[in-house]
């Protein structure tokens, strides 16, 4: 993959800018020893790698903003890191920039229940966010596979989802307020803990701007009280096709479930011989649909879904009937994209349709691989549309790494052929850059990297990301 | 209120203009006489008049861009204009400015229940939308009180909210895509029927905007399953202030009712004498709490509520038993904005607080009504924290006008204060303007305004609208 090439005023500095960031953040706040670089050459889109100068490991917003003053008074350009699982490339460095890590900032700040919000710091995991507040019952909404993982600011980075989405929302629909270093490395706060700022809606536009707007330190999130009760259904049908048109038809009726997750064969064999979650082997494709609240209510809501799915000739049909059985139904789920790197080397694909496509872009997606030669897995949150194709390939073979993204390329144009886009919740990163030309046009390009000439009239935060380099070339460093 | 002076050159071109747009609209397409103009010199807040130059009536999104287009060539600026239904002067025109009003273009485009969406022309009324679907079981979620003659063109401006949308959320959580016009006469879409697009939100900057970043004419709208049933359950309490502590404890039970509205004694009697929706006389609060779902689903919910009430000593809880009575008190709810009429002028005002502030915020209106010698009436959607204080005052008596919108800015600057903010559906217009600085500061503003720029280099589109006229002076008709 083509990337920028390094500037030598910048890489000539190195040693002063490491001394500088030194004295602002103390020894062990700055990585700048090649072998230990290589922690942070790439994040989970591991094909892609490059060392950065030097990594910056802040403690507070301070620093943060110290950190940014230091590198734009030498010209150097930064990548911002929550915890490096983006598996679109988006922290993948640059040789001449620096990685401005924010995983040492992972505490809680504050937690206002009446006023249901938590103020936290922006490395905090997702997970740790929900261990937070489930003591007084209550939980943090998006719920990304990574979630024991990944930072809270690389969700609002990417604007992630999850497999619970479906109902509460992604991260846009969680997210209060941030507060943020901007590029000059001024501290400013965005929006707070109230419904619909005034003026122009600049929280929901640094959201899902891949840390190319700002570096947010800290968030105000939404939480909820957790649900008197949860109970999924397995359903398992002869075809993809078929358990697609079930989908569409369980969002046409109306329930709206927590989740609706969808597992083709080789996914379900791959994951049963993994987390044994006692799923049928002998059915095509199969869905996890869950439901909340009440028993009274998951009941109501479940002999909808169910009839709704019946006309649909569903091969099995199997409620949970135990807190056991659930918590293995979702241990599987979860366990599925490990389970597939047993099958081999893989890449995970983010690409949404409209719901009624589905089975057309199952169709077709089997078809594609057919044709290329190579197999792809399905497990995905159905009810949002968001598909997460994998494209099961030999990393050894010479040719086939390049094969797979070929087939990758052309499933995410199939995504926005049929009305849909290039990403639900992974964002463009590195990976989709030079896809965004089959999704927009080049004015609409200019348009959006108009907006962020105003937040970042140097280009300096998270270079070579979400634009075709050949459209953000002459925008990159320019004197300003 | 002061307002920019009209620019010589633009006035003297009017005769011009108006040819130019009759050639393209056809004369029943154009208003200019100075007797008709009178219907278009104001919004719904109706303190502020100013006759445009002249009134362009544009049909379909073609004819928007050549209205655009030749504007432009005039340096003519243009008050884009829905059903002109704004509370804040949000489509209050300018002297040298055109109207651009999309009421003719009020066709439901197409509507795809599979995917649960539906496309618009932007001229239709809220409640059309709902019209449109409800044969087959579907609605509209943003349910404004203006919804019978609001435009979705002013909903998508505004960012409207409504009764409903403490779970449905506002239009900007159920906007999917828009066709625009952008300030140079180009016709580009954002969004559509899937979710979360790729690169920067621009779809959610643009909901919000007040029509000053483009011209939406169409829009694709997520429409809903209509519940199986609803069922609202008045409560009455001794104070404001205890009624606002039971609504932040409902909202911290973590139930989510469809609605929870509150009026105030006032409002009680004003609108019980108009609509005899039965309300209780004798309690100084009022909530109305409503549910949905399946008679289950509604007991399950209404039993949690109910508890929670319990705490707070309610002087009156009574549910709902029939179809006609849930009618007969939302129709009084519904009403209540008219029947508040009767008891002289008001302003009503549109802020959003922290819901646990509510007894706080609720306590300090009261005493600053008195210090001012005013009566407030509140009539709010209290589960979403967003207060309509009604100032009542006599607009005969000299200087009432001038005392009521000082009290005004005094409670909406609470609302900042205590962690809220200016606006919560209504949108900022030429109302709130000037107040923006007591929420943000100045460099803040600045950056709203450089997002604006790229939009709009030539401040043409809804002049004089959200930004304190001191700071967007500079920008207006700047040559480009």
């Amino acid at each position: 993959m083509e990337m920028p090439q390094p500037d030598a005023r910048a890489l000539a500095a190195k040693d002063d800018l490491v001394r500088r960031l030194t004295e602002a953040l103390g020894p062990d706040g700055v990585i700048s020893a090649p072998e230990e670089l290589i922690a942070y050459e790439c994040d989970a889109l591991t094909a892609y790698r490059c060392p950065p100068m030097a990594v910056a490991l802040p403690r507070t917003t301070e620093e943060v903003a110290e950190t940014v003053r230091i590198c734009a008074s030498f010209g150097v350009p930064i990548v911002p890191r929550g915890a490096g699982t983006s598996l679109a490339g988006g922290s993948l460095p640059t040789a001449d920039s620096v990685i401005l890590g924010v995983a040492r900032m992972n505490q809680a700040l504050d937690v206002d229940y009446p006023n249901r919000v938590i103020r936290v710091q922006a490395g905090m995991t997702n997970l740790a966010v929900t261990g937070a507040v489930q003591g007084e019952g209550f939980f943090y909404a998006p719920d990304p596979s990574s979630q024991l993982a990944c930072a809270i600011a690389g969700n609002i980075a990417m604007n992630s989802g999850g497999a619970h989405c479906l109902k509460y929302g992604v991260t846009t629909n969680n997210l209060m307020g941030v507060k943020m270093v901007t590029a000059e490395g001024e501290i400013v706060e965005v929006g707070g803990a109230h419904l619909d700022p005034a003026g122009y809606d600049l929280l929901g536009l640094i959201c899902g701007s891949e840390g190319q707007l700002g570096i947010v330190t800290e968030a105000t999130l939404r939480i909820l009280a957790s649900p008197e009760g949860a109970r999924p259904v397995l359903m398992g049908f002869s075809s993809s096709e078929i358990a697609g048109a079930c989908v569409a038809d369980i969002i046409k009726s109306g329930v709206i479930p927590v989740a609706i997750e969808f597992m083709d064969r080789p996914c379900i064999h791959a994951t049963e011989a993994h987390a044994k979650a006692g799923y049928p082997l002998d059915v095509e494709a199969l869905l996890i649909v869950e439901v909340e609240g009440s028993d009274a209510e998951i009941e109501t809501q479940l002999a909808t879904i169910k009839a709704v799915a019946e006309r649909h000739s569903p091969m099995v049909m199997r409620e949970s009937t135990s807190e056991a059985e659930s918590k293995a139904i979702w241990l599987g789920r979860k366990a599925a994209f490990g389970a597939m790197g047993q099958l081999g080397d893989y890449i995970c694909l983010d690409g949404t349709v409209p719901v009624a496509t589905l089975p057309e872009v199952l169709r077709r997606t089997a078809e594609l691989a057919e044709q290329y030669g190579l197999e792809v897995a399905n497990v995905f949150h159905a009810g949002d549309g968001n598909l997460h194709p994998l494209i099961i390939f030999n990393a050894n073979a010479p040719g086939e790494l390049e094969k797979a993204e070929a087939l990758g390329a052309d499933l995410l144009r199939l995504c926005v052929d049929v009305g849909g886009c290039l990403t639900g919740e992974h964002g463009v990163g590195v990976e989709k850059r030079d896809l965004m030309l089959h999704q927009y046009r080049a004015p609409d390009l200019e348009q959006q990297m108009a907006v962020k000439d105003v937040f970042d009239p140097g280009w300096m935060l998270n270079p070579a990301k979400v634009f075709p380099l050949s459209m953000s070339e002459g925008r990159r460093h320019a004197e300003h």
